[in-house]
């Protein structure tokens, strides 16, 4: 991770600021993310474009990564456009203000009335993720006496070798239309005989935490020679690309992703290079990063609440948080880097197992875990969590889900405030 | 499950009310639980403890598995005692005006405040999970001026032979101290050495969803054998026993989890024969079902959004719900039996896999699951719900978390209102 050190009391410091006073002025756990670093990012994609691909392409903010107003408001600053997969998503961006004509409305299943909502706000891009969809879609916008203007997901056939619950390409995938058995060709067809759509872009997802350029470079050009059929067959050419996410972040030393410029240089040269071979016109282009924007931007701060050495069997380190707040370990045996924020300036000579607080043995943040010595109310900073974790927390236990706060220019500033106890109760019929 | 039926018009029935009337009067994703049943069980442990064990006990629902205020409140009518983990469950059991003094908090980790609270409150019995909680424990009551009723967690070092996630008895666990290499009997001496601290009672847990009633006999023994060392060694007879829960439920149809009754009654023979081999007085005994209470009480109903057959591979009957209201499928790989409530009458004639609707790969229900005929449209009821869906939820890609309905007589309590959109950001600074 960016903008780690260790300051002169030995302290884990986090974009300049000492982490454990941050702890002790917030509390824990905490999600702590780097502004300046998120802004970095949005506008390495961004110029990335302007730069190889003549600026004619959005790149979407996978707000799944990492939801609430204020990312949306700041990714709506960086002049990017934002991927949501449910009323909640969209209801939170145009809280911040976020320019509909810039969202695109994604999901495998998506109710009749979140697509109502979603014509209603003028959602930029609506996901037709299969047949049914494309009716309904094609129903409500009628009804409505508007065009919906659709993205058609489609899965390419493409494996990027990522773990097995987070590969989306494939045929044997809940997500789009296939295109090796017509299917995409099919829906395509059918989307094109609709007056109340628009079929504005062809859309794809390969996968997750993908650390490769080739699949992406590949997979365009699958989707280019699709598009090259609709134009010699259907006679129509779909002007927008998307090709979905998946760059894969740093989580551990042992994990090497591509640099973001090179990937969107090596994309861009493959697809202009395929087009005009196809005799396509360059298409506007989409990706929709995630975990790539925010994953390796933030940290979770927690208080060690025990240390239980077993002889001979392991050594718990037990957080005041953990599976609530990031249930990845659990979720996918995520790896992570963990390091004593107390004591950044000693050796990682322990190997322990960072467990949290709930009733659940296998609530853990990882094992075998190379830490320093760790004793109780030392700060711990787990790194690369800002993709994941707040957005997929829970009250498991009836524990309130923590606060995150944004480091910018020395100042911390609240985005998601920590649930109180009447948070937690709040829908409880009293 | 108990009270499933169908009607004259093919429809699942529940507590004899038609499930898609529910459904459609209520929303989905939906949790359903049946007060009869929950209520039935109770009384059939609080009985049990009676008939076999001359009441001398005190069954404490686990409320982890499904807590809100009504439970508790339900609970507490039952005359059962309560089971919390955290402040949150603590809080949650006083709003319902639940009796203090019936509280059993437990946990591996409590914050400072979190033990505070519990000594302020009165709580019955706060466990210490090892030397550091006791100590803080004791210095915490002692600064207060009062006595600490505590039960020492230990590990007996029995494996109940439970999925490897949740098993909580072995010397490899985060919980307690372990009696194997001495741990235990330190924590006791300690225990007693300290004058703000009365230790009442020992306690264990040896897994999770355990069918077999003689894991619990075998362990009642250990743990006695243990009270017998102590009373020898150190003139103390601790006079409480906590065996913890772990009561398995059906699932599906391959689970054969032991009656309730049967199993209190083996456990209270064994308790009793041991006490009066080792000369113990019979010692009070508390008991800890969650799962057992509410697992097999409850069912989700969720609304079919899309079917999406992919041929030679699989179909997809996508939910409008899954992974956020229901995690364990993909935490556990858990099994549910699942009914196509509008077509209940009709054969399961088809293999499906049940998945959710977030934008994740792994957000399934099931897996090779056989399903009647579905189309769009269709209410799903996923069958024994009741225990870790409602309390695990999250709201990944922001999907509010579904109501929880109770029925009772023919009426259907809202017990937990449905999220709107509004609570899904109620934490974002705007």
């Amino acid at each position: 991770m960016e903008n780690i050190s260790v300051n002169s009391l030995g302290h884990l410091t986090f974009c300049g600021m000492d982490t454990l006073s941050v702890a002790r002025d917030f509390g824990t756990p905490l999600y702590v993310m780097d502004e300046v670093s998120v802004r970095k990012e949005c506008r390495k994609f961004k110029d990335s474009i302007t730069e190889y691909y003549d600026g004619k392409g959005l790149v979407c903010y996978a707000s799944k990564a990492l939801c609430c107003v204020y990312m949306c408001r700041l990714i709506a600053e960086e002049g990017l456009g934002l991927d949501v997969s449910s009323a909640g998503e969209i209801y939170t961006a145009l809280k911040a203000g976020f320019d509909p004509e810039k969202i695109v409305f994604h999901g495998n299943f998506k109710t009749d009335a979140e697509l109502d909502y979603a014509l209603e706000n003028k959602i930029g891009r609506i996901e037709a993720d299969g047949f049914g969809e494309l009716r309904r879609l094609a129903a409500l916008a009628a009804a409505k006496g508007v065009t919906a203007n659709v993205l058609l997901r489609v899965k390419p056939g493409v494996d990027a070798h990522t773990h097995e619950f987070i590969q989306t390409g494939q045929i044997d995938s809940k997500f789009g239309v296939a295109l090796e058995n017509g299917e995409a060709f099919a829906a395509v067809k059918e989307a094109l005989s609709y007056g109340s759509i628009s079929l504005k872009c062809l859309g794809c997802h390969i996968g997750s935490q993908i650390f490769e350029i080739e699949p992406f470079c590949h997979t365009a050009e699958i989707m280019l020679e699709f598009a090259a059929k609709i134009k010699n067959e259907l006679g129509y050419e779909v002007p927008e690309l998307n090709l979905g996410g998946g760059f894969g972040i740093k989580y551990t030393q042992v994990d090497t992703p591509a640099d973001t410029a090179e990937c969107i240089k090596a994309v861009s040269a493959r697809v202009k290079a395929k087009c005009k071979e196809l005799g396509l016109d360059v298409p506007f282009i989409m990706l929709e990063p995630g975990r790539k924007i925010v994953g390796d931007k933030g940290l979770t701060l927690y208080t060690v609440g025990e240390v239980k050495e077993i002889p001979n069997v392991r050594t718990y380190v037990i957080a005041d948080g953990g599976m609530t707040d990031n249930p990845r370990y659990m979720l996918y045996q995520a790896e992570y880097e963990v390091i004593n924020a107390s004591r950044a300036d000693k050796p990682k000579d322990s190997t322990v197992t960072v467990c949290g607080r709930t009733c659940e043995s296998g609530d853990k943040i990882g094992e075998g875990l190379k830490l320093q010595q760790t004793v109780p109310g030392d700060i711990l900073a787990v790194l690369s969590t800002g993709a994941y974790n707040y957005s997929m927390s829970s009250n498991y236990n009836r524990i309130p889900k923590p606060a995150a706060v944004f480091i910018k220019d020395n100042r911390i500033i609240t985005a998601v405030r920590r649930q109180t106890l009447d948070d937690v109760i709040s829908n409880d019929v009293l």
